[in-house]
């Protein structure tokens, strides 16, 4: 029998990008085990039910014996907890990687509390924003997907074949940057975005008018650019301070250019108007 | 055989809604005869392919002749001046109504220009923001959908049930609203989110970020919260200055907001910042 990617493959966090993981390592044969690990065993052995992993355990330590595979799909600061914990029982050459959003200070985090001979390889799968839970995870989920794999100086290149193949087996496209590169890229494409859809309906919340007559006027413009993820306030809270300083590079730049059409609309200066429009559409189209 | 609702229907600009709604007149039998008028040609003759419209003409007053409803559905600027030219060639009791995005100062150019004797209806269907052009016009586009028609105390109430019938016919549901309520609604529903999403995409372009990792990074909250309309930049400068107040009043809302957010993230206020978020999730959900 052809040898298996990972033998014992440990998931931290079974929502739904762990427990999709689960799946797709077993749908795709790439571990001979794979065991979930959380606080919360209710949803630990709802992650069984669905076929996410195959046992599950709320005992850190005794969860993690003889992994070689550790994914850490918990909240940012949870899996930086778990990681505490685990690092002095995992064996030599134990892969670890993650599902963070965030990549820069939870690389360093790594890196400080990870021993030697314990190899580190950060990783952010791009999927699955809108929803949440083990109930909505799919071995689909990663499907034509993007993951960025971080790479730094010090990586170890097994365990950087190892997790880029992991990404490729479950169906995504792997990019690889330096973790300040993609907490720079994330910051526009999905942090700031994300500020600005909770603002919007903040603002909006401000006006009295959410009356029958304004959900049904709401359009789906409205719909599209406040759809707000239904992950939870605290995995964004995470997000803003863990990446504090682009966020707010990139915040900073969306309040110069709403400054500018408040005063290109106040000046009814329609030809600049027109132009920023343009602009915008150049832009996205490079983009898509 | 029964009365049709109309005898001779003329609609001014005949793109994705002036289309489809000659479409969906003709599919439900609405009208003895639908004619396009506009001043493209080509656009016109493809109408008449397509199956939108049985005639057309580029000579606004030969068109009019005998229509007992106008529908302007071109660009704001250009269907008021359709309606300036038209004016004195309506015969008594002809309804007038339209399609604008913005309706406070197109209902008082209507009562300026419009003679005693013709009536205008204002309307404003909420559907097919992100599409343009004859090509995608369907007789469906408006089913389900919610169609704003704005009721001011001169309104003829005739001519007011019969824009409402062709509505409901054509599958719409009906909100009645003043049109400077409409202005306020929609700015917060739809004219702000849209210059959001415009800053955004602006202030991504500020970046030299985008390349070829930037676009395999965009992830679908991006797109989604900046899904530009391919609606022309021509009518999008036209709604910000037909509805400045509303818009500039909103988009200072949106501003204080961002720099709430701000200041939180900047300051690290980790409560602040999830009760911030749980708001917005809570606004959302009355919404939906």
């Amino acid at each position: 029998m052809k040898k298996k990617l990972f033998n014992k493959v440990c998931i931290f966090g079974v929502g739904l990008i762990g427990g999709s993981i689960g799946m797709a390592i077993k749908k795709n044969g790439l571990a001979n085990e794979v065991i979930g690990i959380g606080r919360n065993i209710v949803k630990l052995k709802k992650a069984v039910l669905v076929g996410a992993v195959d046992t599950v355990t709320t005992d850190y330590i005794a969860g993690v014996k003889d992994a070689d595979l550790i994914i850490l799909s918990m909240h940012i600061n949870s899996s930086i907890e778990a990681a505490k914990k685990i690092a002095p029982f995992l064996k030599k050459d134990t892969v670890v990687t993650d599902v963070e959003s965030t990549k820069e200070l939870f690389c360093e985090k790594m890196q400080k509390i990870l021993p030697d001979g314990i190899h580190f390889v950060g990783a952010h799968p791009i999927a699955g924003l809108e929803r949440h839970g083990v109930d909505v995870a799919t071995h689909r989920l990663f499907a034509g997907s993007v993951c960025v794999i971080t790479r730094t100086s010090k990586i170890n290149k097994n365990a950087l074949l190892k997790v880029e193949r992991l990404w490729n087996k479950v169906g995504a496209d792997v990019v690889f940057c330096s973790p300040s590169q993609h907490d720079k890229l994330v910051a526009f494409t999905s942090h700031l975005p994300h500020i600005a859809a909770v603002s919007l309906v903040n603002a909006l919340g401000k006006t009295n008018a959410i009356d029958k007559d304004l959900k049904l006027v709401v359009g789906n413009g409205f719909r599209d650019t406040t759809r707000i993820a239904s992950s939870s306030s605290e995995m964004w809270q995470e997000i803003c301070i863990t990446n504090k300083k682009n966020l707010l590079g990139s915040l900073s730049k969306l309040q110069k250019e709403l400054d500018k059409m408040y005063k290109l609309i106040d000046g009814s200066d329609d030809k600049k108007l027109i132009k920023e429009f343009e602009k915008a559409r150049s832009i996205k189209n490079i983009l898509e």
